[in-house]
């Protein structure tokens, strides 16, 4: 059986997420899985790095599928390329080793948050943003970021799950920049919880907003959901690297 | 009689261009002119620099109008923000001059058209740009495009008008740069036909294409619409800069 990768990217907006769903083709996985056994003739299933909520976009996607056919790489890409939608683009396909799976082998993930912060026109990249033109105050929101680093337990950084499995992860990047009207959050870790980044970004941003103070983090570690702060929206969230 | 300047951008993907059509209030212009008249309470009839196609975008437009309402122009500039719709964006609004006319005094205009140069894929940029990824020559398209300079009669760049206006016109700057997979047009000029900036750079692709020698642009001048080269799509074509 060969084993190949695909590196992609996608703006979520349309979406569902990346999940595929059942009753609804309009997943990312879903899109990508229909066209690959169209083209290959025969029925795919791929495996992303990890998946994204309705509406994140990713700058780079990774996934492996296995298949039968012998057709060669740059038949696939061309032939994905060709009928994929517009918002989905590969940037290369290669055969990799039959043990590479695209989830299990991640190290590490990194995430952008983006905040246009101001009252000025957001026109173009109003789909990759969240807009709120309310004062942040940087210093606290760095110092808060700083509580975030090393390994906790998420727990209430991730949307209810029935499932008993370990909420315990490694961070070891979060920075917060101010670059003209918008402020990027970018964090990198080893894997990442449901919803996990846009509750920390939530969190931050009460921070920034005076209604939490920075050391208040260190008390949320192992805490409630409830004891967390908002989950901000999706649309401002991007996956932009996967480390292997 | 109050007169009233605004700054403004747009994003002209959904659009039929910038001027108010009969059977229609999918214009740029119409939204603005039902917005204020909702907001200000009186029929307010605005003026652009230009008028933009259908799909063009612009970065930065600049409109006048006329009215007897005393709402400061903070006021107004907050409540088009909260009116207009997400795709339109105001920078500001202030009062000027009674003499002052959005059209009549523009002293230069500048527009890029971006072209997608390359099979790499191309998701979040793809409603502002053209993609192409034929090969050009750079070094032609510069060639040809220094025979752009200066006062020209564009009759051959301009689509069929049953008026016998002026179709002279003077360019004084026509950059090519490949930033990346990009190729970006830069001109700038006094004023420019319908269809203008788009048929020259049509014309400058072909040129690229090896379709057309660089010489070739100087005997298009007072030529005919069907010498010159294809209109390019508007998506890759937005108005940067209005100068008075």
């Amino acid at each position: 059986m060969r084993n190949i990768r695909l590196d992609l990217c996608y703006e979520g907006t349309r979406y569902r997420g990346w999940q595929r769903l059942s009753g609804t083709d309009n997943t990312i996985q879903a899109k990508l899985e229909q066209t690959l056994s169209r083209i290959l003739g025969e029925e795919i299933e791929v495996s992303a790095s990890g998946r994204t909520d309705a509406g994140t976009h990713a700058k780079m996607q990774v996934v492996n599928f296995h298949c039968e056919s012998e057709m060669p790489c740059e038949k696939i890409l061309s032939e994905l390329r060709r009928y994929l939608p517009e918002d989905i683009g590969i940037y290369s396909c290669r055969n990799v080793s039959p043990r590479f799976h695209a989830r299990l082998n991640a190290k590490e993930k990194t995430y952008i948050y983006r905040i246009w912060n101001s009252d000025a026109p957001c026109v173009f990249e109003r789909k990759f943003v969240l807009i709120d033109p309310r004062e942040l105050d940087m210093d606290a929101m760095i110092k808060g970021a700083g509580y975030f680093l090393g390994e906790h337990d998420f727990a209430a950084f991730c949307a209810q799950s029935k499932t008993k499995k370990s909420t315990i992860r490694y961070i070891r990047r979060l920075e917060i920049q101010r670059i003209g009207n918008e402020i990027i959050f970018t964090v990198t870790g080893n894997g990442f919880l449901h919803h996990m980044v846009r509750i920390m970004v939530g969190t931050l941003l009460e921070v920034g907003r005076g209604e939490r103070q920075p050391e208040n983090i260190l008390q949320l570690f192992a805490a409630k959901r409830a004891d967390a702060g908002a989950l901000v929206p999706a649309c401002g969230l991007c996956l932009v690297e996967v480390e292997y």
